[in-house]
C-alpha cells in the first residue's frame, strides 16, 4: 500500500504546489551562520520497537543523525536532545497537562528510565543539553529559546520524531521565535503511513526548509567552528 | 479531482486510524466548563477573493462563525479575533521576523487597513479582543494565554484559517498551555486541496477534538452564562 | 545597624505609601479558590551556610515553609519546588545564558548534587514537582505556567529566596500570567540588609499581596481539598 | 527629605555592596555588538503631570532619550517603544488580567488615545515599533523577544518608567531571554522617593548594567551602523 499512498500524495502535492508557488509561498529560508542541532525525542520509547510510541524508519534516521552529530561536533556547534517524560502520571497534580486526554503520555513516567533515555546509538556527550520537555514543542515550557539566543544561534537543524507531532510543532515555534528551521528529510519519522510526507510538505510550504541530509552535511562542513572560548 | 483526493485520503486515514487506536491515540479531550471562541485570521485578506492569502470555503465558514458568535455572545463568553499584520515590511528592523522568507507576509502591512481588518460579516463587538499577531499561532508573542488564564477559561473553540498554518499552530499551543482545543469542522479552511482534511486528521489524533458545528452549538447552549460581574 | 536601616526604610515607605495610596496603588489582590505553593530555590546552596548563595533567616523560613507544606498537603494542593542548576558551566554552549556575567551561577553545576538539592528539612514528596530552572523566574523557560493552568490553579503562594532576585521575578511573572501572587512574609529571604524589606514593599504596591504566615495558614485551613481524582 | 533618603540609602548600598562583591555578584555584563533601544511607557499618562501614572524626572529623562534616539537612529538600530493600554476595562472579559486588582490600570483604556500615546517630544518614526503591552514587562505577551532575535540583536538599552515596575521587569526578562540589559541611569524614573535608587541597585547587582548616559552614547558612536538591507 505504501506505493499507492505515495502516488496519491504526490499527485495532491503537485497540484497544491502550483497554487502555493503562484501565490508566493514555498520560498527558501536558507541556512544562517550559527546553527545548532536539535534532536527531538530520539529516546528508546520512540526509537526501539514494542512501545506505544515506537516509530518507523530508524534504520535511516539513526545513521543520519550519527552523521549529523559527527559533522556538528567537529564544529563545536550546540547539540540539544529532547525527551518527553513526566514526574506524576496518576491522580491529581500531574505535569502531563491535558495531553493524556489525547495520547497515552501516562506511560512516559520518568521512572521508566530506559524508555525515556536517549538512544545510546546517538548518545549525548557531557557538554550537550538533554531537555526533558512536557509538551510537543521543544520550545514550549523549556529553556531552549533563551539557550539558543544567548549562544548566538540563528539556525536550527531538526531531526527526530514524530513529524506530525513534536517535530512539526518545534519547527513552527522555531521560525516564530526567529530561528531558521532546517528539517533533515532522512532524519525525521513517525508511526503511520503518509504522515511524514504530508507534514514535510506543509512545513516546506510555510515554516522551514526541508533539506536532504547531504545538503545539511555540506553546510556543516562549510561553516566556521565555534571558537573554543565562546564569548560572551 | 476533489472526490479523487478525498477518496485517497479516506483510505489513508482509515489505515492510520487503526494504528493510532490500537496504540491509545485519538482520545477525546472533551469540553470544559469555561470556553472562549478564538477566530483565527478571518480578516478580508483571507476571507475575500483576489488576495494571495484568500482562502476557500467562506460560504460555509462565515455562516458557521456567525452561528457560533451568536451562541457564545448569548452566554457572554470571551470572543477573540486575530489578524496577522506588520508595521515594517521593508528594509531593516521588520516585525515580520523570518516569516517573509517562506511566505508573502510582506503584503500584510498594517497600512492596508481594509485587508487586515476583520471581515465585517462577523464584526467584533466593542468588548471583544482583536489581537494583531505576527506569527502563525494566536498564542505566540501575544497576551492570549494570560487573557484566558486570568478570565478562568479552560476550553478554546477554534475557527478560521488556515488549517495547515495558523489554526493548527494555535491548536498545538492551546493544548500545550493547558486549554482544551475544540476545532469546529465547518468553520476552518485553507487554500489548497487536501490540506484541511489532513490537518484535521493530525489534530484530532493528537492535539484537540475536531467537532461538528452542531455539537459545539449544543455545548454553548448548555453552559452557564458568564456572570455580569465576572469575579475577580 | 539593622535597626537603623529598618528605621530609615520605614520612614521612606511611610512617605511613599501616602503617594501610592492617593493614586490608587497598593490594592489587595486577595486569595482565589485554587492555590498552589511555589517554593523558590530552597536548596542547600541557598539554605545552608558557607556557600556564595547562602541566605539569612532560615531559622524563620524553614519552619514557616514546613507549616505551609503541612497545611497545603492536607488539602492536596500542588506543591512545586525550584532549584537553579546547569549542565554546562564552562566553555561554549552553556545553559547559564548570560547570567554568569552578572552573578556566580557557574558554581551551580548539576554535578554538585548536594548543593542544588532541595533542603531535606522541607523535602519534596513523590508526587510534587521539582523544577530545575535556569533563570530567576520560576516561570521563565519552565512548564510551571501550563502546569498551573492545566490543574485549574488561580493563586500562587510564594516562599523562598532571594527576595530581590528569583522570588520577585517569579511574583511579577505570576501576576502577568494571570495568577494571584501571595508572598508569605516570614518565608522569604535574601543575603544583604534591607533588600527583603524594599522588595516586599515594591511587590505589595504593584504585583502581589504580602501576607503574614498566619493569614496564609488560615486561608489554607478554609479551602476545599482537591478531589482525589482531579478532573480532567 | 530627598537628601536624607539618599544618605540613608547610600549607607545601606555601601554595606550591601561589600557582601555582594565578596561573593562574586555585581559583575559587568558589558555591551554586545548589536543593540536595540527599548523605551518603556514614555507615553503621556506617565510623562505629563496630573495623571495617576505621572512620573517624576522628565526634565532629565526626555532630553536623555532624545540624545539616545538621535545616536541610535544614526546607526539604524531598532527602536522600540511600549505603552500599556487596554481594550476592555469594565465588566467581564477584560484584557487587564489581574493587574487592576493591584494598581489603577482601568484608567489606561485605549480610547484615551492621548494618554496612552507616546510623548511627542520623543515621537516614534514610521519604521519603529510601538508595542501595546498589557503587563509590566515589555517581553510579556508581546513579540519583542522574537523581533529582537530575528533581527540579530544581542543588547537592549533600556529607558523609561517605572523603575520599580515595568523597567525592572523588562530588564529581568531581557537577561533571562539572553539579551544584555543596559539601563541608562539618567533615562529611568518613577513616582515615589527612593524607588529608582533601590531598583537600580538591585538590577546592577544581579540583572543588568546600570550605565550613565554618556557611556551609552559613546558606545552607540562606536558601533557599526546596521546595513541598509539587513540580511536576512
Amino acid at each position: 500500500m505504501a506505493d499507492e499512498i505515495q502516488e496519491a500524495l504526490d499527485k495532491i502535492f503537485a497540484k497544491d504546489s502550483e497554487i502555493y508557488k503562484s501565490r508566493g509561498f514555498q520560498r527558501r529560508i536558507g541556512y544562517g551562520k550559527r546553527p545548532a542541532i536539535i534532536n527531538i525525542d530520539l529516546a528508546n520509547a520512540w526509537t526501539r520497537p514494542g512501545h506505544a510510541f515506537s516509530c518507523d524508519g530508524m534504520d535511516t534516521i539513526i545513521p543520519g543523525v550519527q552523521a549529523l552529530l559527527k559533522a556538528g561536533r567537529a564544529k563545536r556547534i550546540p547539540v540539544v536532545y529532547t525527551t518527553t517524560a513526566y514526574n506524576v502520571t496518576e491522580g491529581t497534580n500531574t505535569d502531563m497537562g491535558l495531553w493524556h486526554l489525547k495520547i497515552p503520555v501516562e506511560i512516559l513516567n520518568l521512572e521508566n528510565k530506559e524508555d525515556v533515555a536517549i538512544d545510546d546509538r546517538i548518545a549525548p556527550e557531557a557538554n550537550e543539553q538533554v531537555i526533558v520537555k512536557k509538551r510537543a514543542s521543544a520550545f514550549h515550557g523549556t529553556y531552549l529559546s533563551s539557550f539558543l539566543q544567548a549562544n548566538g544561534i540563528d539556525t536550527v537543524i531538526l531531526t527526530g520524531v514524530t513529524m506530525a507531532g513534536c517535530v512539526r510543532h518545534t519547527c513552527e515555534d522555531a521560525i516564530a521565535e526567529g530561528f531558521r528551521p532546517i528539517v533533515v528529510r532522512e532524519c525525521v519519522g513517525d508511526r503511520v503511513p503518509g504522515v511524514v510526507e504530508w507534514n514535510l510538505f506543509d512545513i516546506d510550504a510555510k515554516f522551514g526548509d526541508v533539506e536532504p541530509l547531504e545538503s545539511v552535511l555540506d553546510y556543516l562542513a562549510r561553516i566556521d567552528p565555534v571558537p573554543l572560548r565562546n564569548a560572551p
